[in-house]
């Protein structure tokens, strides 16, 4: 058992929570937690950290039975390594995803359904753009580098899992990545305050990437540019703007709407 | 100038951010930042306390002149009263609002849409809730006493200034309040996970109040049990639930999209 917060592996942890550098030098990332633990797939989980009343309680469950080996940590120690104020007693190492953009086309079963997102800043709204994207039956995510790291602790909490099965790629190049998508006669959307049409006025039936910026700024003029059409969410009242995980929402349903045959 | 932090009316505003309690007694909430601040109405506002810094920056500015007075806080002092990690340099008290069930209704020009909330405890979903009522043109929004405190910090800021503007009422009684709302000939929905009918099926152009409970365990049976109809938001993948705020956020958005003449 680990009994000392100077243990090797316990440093190591706590640098994987707080700097994305570690984690992308090391290649996995951090999941808290007992929901999202029991959900990790065995093929990319590296190591497992348990709490030692976490073990005493489940060591006989199919939580801990099903991973092959695990190490237990005194609770003192367990709680430095969390990011969440109320630890659970179970913390892993998983290993990263490395998609290719090819692979944020689907399966060929329905036509491609993308978010794209540029520069997007907060952990919790990554987290659940790319929840609502697996409930609404998107087919991938596509980031641009000045996004946050999808695999900040934050961002992971909130994918409730997500994570695990939803295609993402981080564009080293977000217009060529676009172009690509064009090439392959995929529409491409911006939202936009001031686009020209309503949001639900466009079919999306057909394969559809969906572009989303920044919480302050939207997308860059850039990036906006490249859209086959600059769609509009109306708002009433003196609102300036939707929150950026609400649009990502609202517009992945209406295509999930349409696509089921919503009239 | 204020220089203590032990001044009584620096004490009072620390008392302010921490404490629900000590806000409904004194009448008051809190509000951080430049955007909020310039968006407050003349008529709510209570007191203004800029840091020196802000104050030289803006002293001349139609921002401070419009105000009939405020402290001026030492920056080190003022960074203690704020409740973000990266104060603007204004904080100020507004006085809450006291709005009664009837004015949830709207004003006749169009039928009422009400977003019922049971138990919803996440700050930052709830003011998201509200910035998103705002832009669906809902007409108010009904809490149970077991919400989370609108006039906490987090949900303050969330809102995006939609707090000055969105009648909200918390209901001391859940169930008297949605009945209340049935006897007006207004329908109730539940969004339900194992609800029967898809929430695109039904038609809100009518008077309608969706109820969205907890995030974790939803609408208390009781609750849902109040309802006409329980609907459901389907989803693909293996996702249990999608975030409180973004179901919110498309049931409000699904009744304004037909209000608006959507086919």
């Amino acid at each position: 058992m680990i009994t000392s917060l100077s243990n090797a592996r316990v440093r190591s942890v706590i640098a994987l929570k707080n700097k994305s550098k570690e984690r992308s030098a090391r290649d996995v990332f951090l999941v808290e937690g007992v929901k999202m633990f029991g959900e990790v797939p065995l093929s990319h989980l590296a190591e497992v950290f348990v709490s030692e009343s976490f073990y005493n309680t489940y060591r006989d469950t199919d939580l801990i039975q099903r991973v092959p080996s695990c190490e237990i940590v005194a609770d003192r120690v367990f709680s430095a390594m969390c990011d969440t104020r109320t630890p659970q007693g179970v913390i892993c190492l998983v290993r990263q995803y490395h998609y290719k953009q090819m692979d944020l086309m689907g399966d060929g079963t329905c036509p491609p359904l993308v978010m794209a997102l540029e520069n997007l800043q907060d952990p919790g709204n990554l987290g659940t753009i790319l929840r609502t994207a697996e409930g609404a039956g998107a087919t991938g995510v596509l980031l641009s580098r000045g996004c946050v790291d999808i695999y900040n602790p934050k961002v992971i909490r909130s994918t409730m899992g997500t994570i695990y099965r939803v295609p993402f790629v981080y564009a080293d190049n977000l217009d060529a990545a676009l172009k690509e998508f064009r090439q392959q006669g995929i529409r491409l959307y911006a939202a936009y305050l001031s686009g020209s049409v309503e949001y639900d006025r466009e079919d999306y039936r057909r394969g559809s990437v969906f572009l989303v910026g920044n919480e302050s700024r939207g997308l860059t003029e850039q990036t906006a540019g490249l859209a086959d059409a600059r769609i509009r969410i109306p708002m009433c009242g003196q609102l300036e703007s939707l929150n950026a995980s609400v649009a990502a929402s609202l517009l992945l349903y209406e295509a999930f709407r349409q696509r089921r045959g919503g009239t």
